[in-house]
């Protein structure tokens, strides 16, 4: 079945406060070749049937309303994967 | 800079209650493009530098090891971002 991945990360400019704990922990356990992580989120939606225009818009909007919150973060991708 | 973004997923076999959660509500939303729904994470690893084998390498083992719980998740991709 097919399935639209959304990946959505906190916007740019804003304190990511568990991705400054991943960037510390990870400077504390001696890796030096990150020098900052940021943590988003990643949506698999499953979709019955075929992906076509009206769905993928669907899915933007899904996207855009309910799994982000604007104010604090950004929707960075809405595709279809196999 | 080069990022290095990791995904991470719930095994397939477990539950997902974020996922559920979601999909239950796209359900009474109205919503009925999707069959289900489910949550992982993305992490952005910003790189100085170049990114060689070697930094790969360590993007791999921190998402093995650090980023993921390897008992209720699975990596699902580790890759170069321009």
């Amino acid at each position: 079945m097919p399935t639209i991945v959304v990946d959505v990360m906190p916007k740019a400019e804003l304190l990511d406060p568990q991705g400054k704990a991943v960037t510390g922990a990870l400077s504390r356990l001696g890796v030096d070749a990150f020098s900052s992580v940021r943590i988003g989120k990643r949506f698999e939606l499953t979709v019955e049937g075929e992906v076509d225009d009206q769905v993928l818009e669907a899915a933007r909007k899904v996207a855009d309303e309910i799994l982000s919150n604007s104010v604090i973060e950004d929707v960075i991708s809405v595709e279809v994967v196999a």
